[in-house]
């Protein structure tokens, strides 16, 4: 089945925002045997009605995104009715539900607020969960300028396409692709091992196998492996992967990093603590982002200034004047500390120099001391250097240190 | 100028990698008054011949980006020539650097790498300085398919795009756009008013003015408005917005609210320290996200479970049982303590229920109280209700704390 997808958004022609709706629909329908075989953006203007009806004819399932919204430069909702020849019409659950939202939230109502339950006649509304904009469906042969095209309206803001795509999209999709298009898709994610050894390690012995697609995504400190085809031979990749990679391997089940540190942890009902200098509260911010990280996180131990590592916990200034700050010493210190003042089970510790200034010959920027306390006389530290930006840089020491917890809570298993 | 970028390129459609061309290159060619009217991703094949031969007679500018390199899958130079009737020649000097290039990085000779230095018959050769694959420009006209289209032929990898479109791109885009079509922008940020509020107040007195467009772009706990059109208008359009949102404006100048936070701070020489309950380390790893963070931000305390209330910052545990950790006095306590233990001038402090489990009826899922110290008398707190998914609470419970911030430090300048 012919499939577009096309962009709205004169925000995303001036570069003011990135597009993410390619990647993610076209991961979601992969499974499905669909593809999407031509994107376009085009600006919040007649553009969006002319592009629609070049389109209609030529595709058999049409994602739209964005111009959904309250303000006068939302306008998809219209020039979608129009060049089908649909009314817009207002539907009373909607109104009714978008009054309750904003009456929640204390947000007072304005003019074009109104307009976002709006739908055109025949159409299916996709509920939207977490904003106030809904999405749409109309079937293929609704209208006669759509005898084969089956067109999903949807709402830009990705945290409000995704879970919409994902609960009432999908199963619509499903319903239209024939079972034998199926495929399956198997995910690993990777940490402590880069992308290229990762090739090395499992490239040539899958792509042997008849049949199967093979692709690989590099994120900050993890690289994602993806296997695509029929059951039988994605069993065969399947194995290979799992007995060559193994314990490299933190999930199957697209979940990050610090989800599986929390489901790890709480299984095993133990604590964990962290104290962070260059991380700056990164590591404690992303395990808290897990819901039920408050059975597990006790408390962080942000000590960004030399003067917060003494005061906070206790290092001896003697300690950071013989090594520095960034150091080995200083990062067991931080991480036996935070342990001990939150009494609990294990702490992470980093410091480091993130940059982009306050590097030396002998610590460059991009060094970084990571540490895990896991009883009194078992602290373990590590050096890293991680030459990049410094949000990257961020990135790649925390995953670092949740690495390193993971292996020991996997080798005491 | 009708202006269009093609990105070339079947991973893109298959969401293995995110485009970057079309945010890049808008911003470029933003001040000579040229924005990208439309883009198109088309995977590599026959499809872009044909979109080609559709776009050539539509627009002035084309921009097509990838598909230039040795493997068997780049064929957008094979589809340029053919789709224009040009030959491709093969280029003596772009064959030996091509050489030179490979032996100084002991990368031997590959059949498919020789296809680099293949140009099409009268195009200009726009060096790559980062790679081996050289771009090339076709003037309009070199052809009668191209009459009144230049066409810019650029390589995929953004490293490689960008210095080229610098360097070689922009001054040929220079000599094609009379001066008279320069247009200006302006950006202003705003935290703490919703979209509709902000368009209720400017929205229709800006669109009065002739020639004026208006933007807006919604993120968690701010508003992005957009101003374009020629210096005068923007400079009517810039009054009525700074009269009227005034002190809400944080930014016009695309920077975030902890960088604004950052520089106030920086400029003071004052200093900021954080407890952080239900966002969990997020406004500390903002702030430390900002290059020179370490010359304001002292300490973080991540006090999550209630005993790191009482053990870090010494919350009387009386005063918890009394009024509940999610309640004003002990965000009070919280941010009041984190100011003394850390010796800063001011302290942030939030305690809230980001959910998904936690409410009650009296205080349910999406309650925060975020609290400012600044002088010991001083302290001020303010209870909010974000519903909504965990990652976006946190976010707006540190806008609302940022916010809080800049604003005291706005009324004490």
């Amino acid at each position: 089945m012919r499939t577009i997808l096309v962009n709205t958004g004169t925000e995303l022609l001036l570069g003011d925002v990135q597009d993410a709706h390619l990647a993610f629909i076209a991961r979601e329908i992969f499974p499905l045997g669909l593809r999407i075989d031509e994107q376009r953006t085009v600006p919040d203007s007649e553009a969006i009605g002319h592009t629609l009806a070049e389109l209609f004819p030529r595709c058999e399932i049409l994602f739209v995104t964005g111009g959904l919204g309250p303000t006068s430069d939302d306008i998809t909702r219209e020039m979608i009715a129009d060049s089908l020849g649909l009314e817009l019409c207002q539907d009373a659950q909607l109104l009714s539900s978008l009054r309750q939202r904003l009456q929640i939230r204390g947000i007072k109502w304005a003019a074009g607020i109104a307009r976002q339950s709006d739908v055109p006649a025949g159409a299916q509304v996709l509920p939207n969960e977490n904003g106030s904009a809904p999405g749409f469906y109309l079937k293929a042969n609704i209208n006669p300028r759509i005898p084969s095209s089956h067109v999903f309206v949807l709402p830009g803001p990705p945290r409000e396409l995704q879970p919409m795509f994902r609960k009432y999209v999908m199963p619509i999709l499903r319903s239209l692709v024939p079972p034998s298009a199926l495929v399956e898709r198997r995910l690993y994610r990777i940490a402590g091992v880069g992308e290229s050894l990762v090739e090395e390690a499992i490239g040539k012995k899958i792509l042997a196998i008849p049949g199967i697609e093979l692709g690989y995504c590099a994120r900050p400190g993890e690289v994602e492996v993806r296997i695509v085809g029929k059951a039988e031979a994605v069993e065969q990749a399947d194995a290979i992967v799992r007995s060559t990679l193994g314990r490299s391997i933190f999930s199957t089940a697209d979940e990050t990093l610090e989800e599986v540190i929390v489901q790890l942890l709480t299984k095993r009902n133990q604590t964990l603590a962290t104290a962070e200098s260059c991380t700056g509260g990164l590591i404690a911010n992303r395990i808290t982002n897990v819901p039920g990280a408050s059975k597990i996180f006790v408390a962080g131990y942000v000590c960004y200034a030399n003067r917060a590592k003494t005061d906070m916990l206790d290092v001896d200034p003697k300690l950071i004047e013989a090594h520095g700050a960034v150091s080995e010493p200083v990062a067991r210190a931080l991480a036996e500390h935070a342990r001990a003042c939150a009494e609990s089970d294990y702490a992470i510790a980093t410091t480091g120099i993130a940059g982009p200034t306050g590097g030396s010959p002998e610590k460059p920027v991009g060094t970084v001391y990571v540490a895990l306390a896991s009883a009194p006389s078992e602290t373990m530290a590590k050096r890293f250097f991680f030459p990049t930006d410094r949000e990257t840089f961020k990135q790649l020491a925390a995953q670092a240190g949740f690495e390193m917890l993971r292996r020991k809570l996997l080798a005491s298993s």
